[in-house]
């Protein structure tokens, strides 16, 4: 299964995230057909914010060890913790089931955006991704494709590589969830604001050629069976 | 005046972030009266999502170059971007009055929480924060005092300091606002969740002494005149 996330606020063919994700989705689909693919907008279907509710239930299963989705049930307490459970566990199961997770992720204020964090928070409930039988991560074998779309210059040797807080990150939390290092796939566009900033005026033919390389890398992505 | 932001999802007083950021904002309360008190709870009220019209609206006046509020509404087009400007300005203006912005950030899969995230996304609108006739940042003399709660430890010199996606984070993005570097204010309190996760059993001492110090620096950071 293609699991393809996109979560720019920007919906119209302007997002330089949502034009890369829809490429590889597209060779996706000619190569595997549209019937294991899902789509999920985060900016026309925000994932709801978390409640107390949430945190009560996750840390519950949390003193249990590791409580596999399926004995999660046993242990809520209460409507509001099945509510709260009702909207995390499709989102988990989509996850698990994913070969290949695709993201679209722009920089918003150096990092993800807040539609995609929101995704984060609630996914990444305790236990959903470890086999409780061995302690192992059920994603080593999950391919995550992240395209990062950044308005100005964030790559390594330049002035703003610091206030870089996709890449470190999405490594940091992906690597965490036990996806292998080899399998998570990070492509940035950069300057993509260089129309729009006049600031980046002149860097037109380095964004040019940002987007070109990101648009060859996405095609090349998606060729391998996913 | 002062800006309370809570972003944990957690409203009862199990949260760390919360009962010191209500410790600060007691001691201030008790000085300053509550006239100037203003409490944001990211939780029980979130920040709507980001639409399209946000980003279109953004753009047009990023062109303009620096763009005042009071500005801002001769360029907006339809009510769509009139909403998105509604539900923006109130956080714009509440920050630019603010002397001192205390925040409650629990750590959430190592970054802050996106309740937070999708106040920053929102009320980091161009130009909203720089002085048009200067260039200047208007935050230059706000301080910001943010708490950072962590189930773990994420100290210098732990092994998961690399994992730490608050501190820097919220220096970076206050930094390139403006603050200045002498008036924002870091306190994270460790291992917070010491009671709940067995591999944290026998970090007791340390998870109780973390809180103590942050407690006390807390009471220290609001004694002077905010």
């Amino acid at each position: 299964m293609l699991l393809h996330i996109d979560s720019s606020a920007d919906a119209t063919a302007d997002s330089v995230s949502r034009r890369l994700t829809a490429r590889f989705a597209g060779a996706w689909r000619e190569r595997h057909g549209a019937a294991r693919y899902r789509h999920r907008d985060l900016a026309t279907a925000p994932v709801p914010p978390l409640t107390p509710a949430y945190t009560a239930l996750g840390r519950r299963v949390e003193r249990e060890g590791f409580v596999p989705p399926a004995k999660v049930p046993a242990l809520i307490d209460g409507p509001a913790e099945q509510r709260e459970w009702d909207l995390t566990l499709p989102l988990v199961d989509e996850l698990r089931c994913a070969r290949t997770v695709l993201l679209g992720v722009p920089m918003y204020n150096f990092s993800v955006p807040a539609s995609l964090k929101a995704w984060i928070d609630r996914v990444t409930f305790p236990g959903a991704f470890t086999d409780p039988d061995t302690g192992e991560s059920l994603l080593r074998g999950t391919r995550v494709v992240a395209v990062m779309a950044r308005g100005g210059g964030y790559g390594p040797g330049t002035p703003r590589e610091a206030f870089d807080f996709q890449t470190p990150y999405l490594r940091a939390y992906f690597g965490n969830l036990g996806v292998a290092p080899d399998h998570l796939h990070l492509v940035a566009a950069e300057l993509t604001r260089v129309d729009v900033l006049p600031r980046l005026a002149g860097l037109e033919h380095l964004a040019a050629a940002s987007l070109a390389a990101a648009e060859e890398r996405m095609t090349e992505l998606a060729r391998p069976a996913a």
